[in-house]
């Protein structure tokens, strides 16, 4: 079993980088905190022994090498980046849980078979550039490394610019290869685990979800004089699409979860009405029938609304990633490896992204989910029990265990 | 009459300062392009021969002798603060048209009996400071200095440093003080002189408005695993408010307007639900019952948004000012002016708050309009014919002349 002790003072340790009063951590993709944390875990990952790469999208990998080392890898790992003064926990357990699965194989001096990879994906968050899950989505072949690149985030920044100025643009290429397996140990972000008061989560799929950016341009003009039948107000559009983005999600009898997360009113004065609002939609469900109809209807009603309202709509999906079902092996030696351990456990499907989803194109692919208090996440009260992030982590070993020995 | 020529030279050379490149200007209260333009007004105020006086909370005055000074002046103005990017007219043609009216007089080598002062208000927009018409607000007694030089903008400098840094805050005490009238030339903002194909609003009153400062808290949370009936969206809340002001204002059979113009969404991340909502309402009618009456029922909405939404609100009038009807002998003398110069006019009220409203409360006071072409103010498009500017300022020369020589 792993060592929860050292683990804890790793997890500290990385979380004064980019650390927030109010007990978050705010490190969003390619900032200098971002980069910080970067730094550390290159330099953690040298001193465990592990063999540093960086690919041309900024993933880190660590190495350690297996009895046969032309096996392919089992791979262990998520994300450092984190939401604008998002948590601590979010993405950091499972790469700082990967590096710990090594220091416990170091300190017992065992060998596996395969070597066993860790890694740090860049931009999971996706709150800066979007799409999310970037570096595993380029990795996985869903996007190519020129539309990454391009991305800009909202002041004009590229993606690849802002790479290279942190300086991880790296050079080892950034695409499919063998792998063993991937696994990655995260917390829950919902209520289930709490409510059940269960330690371990056995994550058998991910939703599929889509992301829309959407705008509404009328016509700004004075508050006061402009009768309200010549209104071309941007705004109260978007008002009727919050509430349709409400409506539909609420009301199927369905697990579709829809918000308008972002939005963005221009010239945003008490006493002119708005010309312009920019705004997002994410809708999200297993199903994925679910999720287009869902897209169909709000495009629907983004057009609806500024027909009424006599004003201009645009809408691009930015982002549709299918529902992910999991290798039934992996998800075997999962839930193999919460029964080992007594952990109470239970199956579950997330309804957050994960570097997974896109893993699971490339090769069997499973999660561990440890509970987040209040099902809260992307937010800095996000917070788990240690003893639950232990008991994730030593499932994670004993899975990853398990399949490097296979 | 006046000179169209000398007026527009001046007018085109004023808007140089704070230019936007849509044909605006962008000359928000006390930024540096607001202190530009209060030099040139300084500057061609005393090159007309005008003794400059600047008061506590920055308002310019220039005053022009009469044959018998001891009598209480005519006082002439308007503001040339102006939006975030707005528009070339609001507010400047009074102004300058204050100073036209002086030049014009000044080339003809006619002396009034009584004096005539320009006065440029400060903070009239309100936009980077609320409440609007403060400067002349404050001169009106409606508020003291300490509590305008604690006003604090979005970034949180405070209105005493701004004009304390722009080197405005002169040494007259802002205080009413005798006042023969007050007579304000202004753009009408609103579409009823350009419908009517008329060149002069004879104003015979404004509007009474209220402002709201509104915030909703909920919970920030993960907008993947969270369920619908989970959440406590600030955003959802809100866009029921905005509904409801649509509604509210939309449904009265009176001429009730409502706005919500300004919206700012923490953490504003696309997959995020949206923590904290601080938005804006307006409302305004020629009756001051419908106001109140629109006031109360928004509170209301509010309310009942947080309560089904189960989150908090906040809402606080940071503005109300009863309708104004203007003071029947100024009333008329515009309106005579107007028939002596064969001008096409009618009599409307203004729904847009002028400098006027407050100085209404001071001493007799009116106002010309002339049209704005689509009605549109408060952005860059903002256009008025000159011809008509003109007009408007020939008759603010005799209106004021003939009260000047009461
Ligand atoms: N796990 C997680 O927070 N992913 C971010 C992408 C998303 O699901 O919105
Ligand atoms: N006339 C004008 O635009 N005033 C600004 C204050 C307001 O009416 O909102």
């Amino acid at each position: 079993t792993i060592s929860g002790e050292r683990f804890r003072e790793r997890f500290d340790r990385f979380n004064e980088i980019g650390a927030t009063e109010r007990g978050g951590v705010n490190r969003p993709t390619l900032s200098e905190e971002n980069a910080r944390a970067r730094d550390t875990l290159v330099e953690w990952f040298e001193e465990a022994g592990l063999e540093v790469r960086i690919d041309e999208i900024g993933n880190v990998f660590g190495r350690r090498s297996g009895r046969n080392d032309d096996l392919p890898p089992v791979l262990l790992g998520s994300h450092v980046d984190s939401q604008y003064n998002g948590g601590r926990y979010d993405g950091v357990i499972g790469v700082l849980g990967g590096l710990e699965v090594v220091e416990t194989l170091n300190a017992a001096g065992v060998e596996t078979e395969r070597p066993i990879e860790v890694v740090s994906w860049t931009n999971e968050e996706g709150v800066r550039f979007q799409p999310d899950m970037l570096g595993s989505g380029v990795f996985a072949g869903k996007f190519d490394l020129e539309f990454a690149y391009s991305l800009e985030d909202k002041e004009g920044n590229t993606f690849g610019e802002e790479l290279e100025r942190i300086g991880y643009r790296g050079e080892e290429p950034c695409e499919p290869r063998d792998l063993h397996c991937y696994l990655e140990l995260h917390v829950e972000q919902g209520p289930t685990l709490e409510d059940r008061d269960l330690a371990v989560g056995v994550v058998e799929g991910v939703y599929g979800f889509v992301w829309f950016d959407a705008a509404f341009t009328g016509s700004a003009d004075h508050a006061g004089p402009t009768p309200m039948h010549l209104r071309n107000d941007a705004l109260v559009a978007t008002g009727d699409v919050i509430e349709s983005v409400r409506r539909i999600a609420g009301t199927g009898g369905d697990d579709l979860v829809g918000t308008v997360g972002s939005l963005d009113v221009d010239p945003n004065s008490i006493n002119v009405i708005p010309e312009r609002v920019e705004f997002t939609v994410d809708f999200r469900s297993y199903d994925d029938a679910v999720v287009d109809r869902a897209a169909d209807r709000v495009r629907e009603e983004i057009d609806h609304a500024a027909s009424r309202e006599g004003i201009e709509a645009e809408h691009e999906v930015i982002m549709r990633i299918d529902s992910q079902s999991f290798d039934d092996d992996v998800v075997e030696a999962v839930a193999d490896a919460a029964d080992a351990l007594d952990a109470d456990a239970t199956r579950l499907v997330s309804g957050a992204g994960h570097d997974a989803s896109y893993l699971n194109r490339v090769c069997p692919t499973g999660m561990v989910f440890v509970p987040s208090v209040g099902g809260v996440s992307h937010t800095e009260d996000e917070f788990t029990e240690w003893d639950d992030v232990v008991t994730g982590a030593n499932v994670l070993l004993n899975a990853a265990v398990e399949k490097a020995n296979e």
